[in-house]
């Protein structure tokens, strides 16, 4: 719990998966969730796969490019395991530019990649056409080599203070992350000004008209936090919830094991022309975010999330107000002005949500097929993944599968 | 009211004040509040009446500049008979760099000074050295020039949108203005880039370093929305809430009278080494914020406000329901997302201020004398000038004074 306390995210740079990641190579597509036999995929998860493969040049056309990975010839990783956190579907790829976010004290690091240039519909939702293409390489061409040189000219950004700012100006740092993007863009004004990029128009197009686009920095710093307290045998704290197109898991402190459970029933409002009955699970790692702390465990930050959900701002802060039953702690800097400053449910511990019955609060967006983003709201955790890396032991290493 | 909804306030430029105010002269000095005899003026608001004359050059020091001012060869005017507003102490010279913000379909325009370039110690604030001195000069020589034409080249920026996000972001748009200080500067991230202005830079530092600067719009657009609906006869409807340092006076749209009260008790937070006894009312205008249902009429929009009051935030909630008591409708455009999105009150009616006794809640700031801010908080309008405005006929028009 000191070690996710106290860390501090900074981001340090943008740059290509392939040079970024450790072990990344370039015939792997890396996805969120565990990786599962290529028949488990379907949806927005598998056709973001197929096209992300297509985009990186490892197959002429989507069906050929399921065809070699079928057969091994295209690899599947999961993002977490290569230091990488992924949105939705979550793919990324050898030229796939991520940013680096990283403690300098302790070096723990995420990569996440950014939030595509453009509309609701995307290659992380499983959408590719010549539009998104095109926006796609202008992301990777124009605006991260831009970005990136502002990032390293400031000297790093850190973004603990910057989140900290956002939480007081009403976002919650998941489905809200209106605010962080604003002090973000204010804060890179002066080093992309001075830098004279030659990209630096599209960059700042790009920071000025992306309103989500702070999603995937949050993400980056919530695996920052969150990583940094992975790894203490016997610790029943909640150090990942990730999903893929087909189950939710978590995994505790004390093992690498991720336990699953089935997705959770969708609630929430959809844009219009769209209903419950369009939502197809596209998997997604943006929950990282809640074992931080933030996002469904900090709605009452962020009023105007009543946009995408019954009730009123009483019954936010009562539900926020419910999570602190779950937590270890609070953290210091991250605090909830509508909660006398209180300090946002910090620390999930496995025990006490199996004791409770009471499972954490995820802000989410949905996605249908073919065409992007659906709509938003929130749902609750599976309890049953809690209740089994308990059961597993899972809290004592005892069925430790990895490092 | 149909004209005060209507109401669009757009900022269309930045430029001095002798170019852009009506009636203006080199030897005017405008302050916040009906004018009044010299020796009436006290603590910080003389003081920056002083310095504001030496500082355009009317005098060689501040007590010639005083005897200049009892002799009539300074003149002082009431910033509103000009077409401006004015913050605290509101001084404003010939040469004081103004806002431009003006309704394109009906002409009404406002003007308001520029926050200073610094800190908390300024000259509306009625302090003035060597530093408050140089700050001043880089507001006026590279500062303004460069924002206003970044302003012109954007074509205008329309301010009602900038505010409608701003109150989603945790502003009540007069004590809390953060919010929209960022989307101020990242609307004019591109056109101050691409502008390549000689004081691009230190207008950048401007728009990313000073928290508060967008008051002066805030003061500016309000006293557009409000400006257009006075002079109605028969209304009693408030267009005017200001102080001068010795009274708080309304104004009703039925007439140009202003109806004094005495001012009200201080009540806040004050920040370290101050206290309630350090407070010296320096006047101000920024309460026509208060007339367009933002600030204290909006404290429920903005929780981190609870910085600087005593109690929660449901206490918030549950002040700013009263005042839709004293108000005739909610504006569209303006929502308060904890109240389930609802408009802000808008519209204060003298007549529903004295039925019910209740009076507008007004966010302010305190100064002290010499040392600029010493704190800030929230306090009730005077009910007297509201009633004294109606016994007087102020509504009809049978005392009008002026236009």
């Amino acid at each position: 719990m000191q070690r996710m306390l106290e860390a501090q995210p900074v981001l340090v740079d943008v740059l290509p998966a392939g040079e970024a990641l450790d072990g990344m190579t370039p015939d792997t597509v890396l996805v969120a969730g565990p990786v599962m036999a290529p028949g488990e995929y379907h949806g927005p998860q598998r056709d973001a796969i197929r096209y992300a493969a297509v985009h990186e040049g490892l197959a002429p056309d989507p069906d050929q490019a399921w065809e070699r990975l079928v057969a091994g010839k295209i690899k599947l990783g999961h993002t977490l395991d290569y230091g990488c956190v992924g949105s939705t579907a979550g793919v990324h790829t050898f030229s796939t530019p991520v940013y680096r976010v990283e403690d300098p004290a302790t070096g723990v690091r995420a990569h996440c990649g950014m939030y595509e240039f453009g509309t609701r519909r995307g290659l992380s939702l499983g959408v590719y056409d010549d539009e998104v293409r095109d926006r796609l390489h202008r992301l990777e061409e124009e605006v991260a080599p831009a970005i990136g040189a502002a990032v390293r000219a400031a000297g790093g950004i850190p973004l603990l203070p910057m989140m900290s700012r956002a939480l007081r100006m009403g976002d919650e740092l998941h489905s809200r992350t209106l605010a962080a993007a604003h002090v973000l863009a204010r804060t890179l004004m002066a080093p992309l000004a001075d830098l004279g990029h030659p990209h630096r128009r599209t960059a700042i197009e790009y920071l000025t008209t992306i309103d989500p686009l702070f999603l995937r920095l949050s993400m980056a710093a919530a695996t920052v936090i969150v990583t940094s307290g992975h790894g203490v045998p016997g610790s029943t704290v909640v150090t990942g919830m990730v999903m893929n197109c087909r189950r939710f898991h978590v995994r505790l402190a004390g093992s690498d094991r991720w336990f699953a459970a089935p997705l959770p029933e969708p609630r929430g409002r959809f844009f219009p022309g769209f209903s419950v009955d369009d939502v197809v699970w596209t998997g997604g790692e943006s929950c990282m975010t809640e074992c931080a702390g933030l996002g469904g465990m900090a709605q009452a930050a962020a009023p105007a999330l009543l946009d995408y959900h019954d009730g009123d701002f009483a019954g936010l802060i009562r539900h926020n107000l419910g999570l602190y039953s779950i937590v270890r702690t609070e953290h210091p800097d991250l605090v909830i002005p509508a909660l006398g400053f209180r300090g946002v449910p910090f620390g999930i511990d496995a025990e006490l949500v199996a004791d409770t019955g009471l499972t954490p609060l995820i802000d989410v967006g949905y996605a249908g097929i073919g065409v992007g983003q659906v709509g938003a709201g929130s749902v609750r955790a599976p309890l049953a993944c809690f209740t089994e890396a308990l059961a597993a032991g899972a809290a004592t290493g005892a069925d430790a599968t990895g490092a």
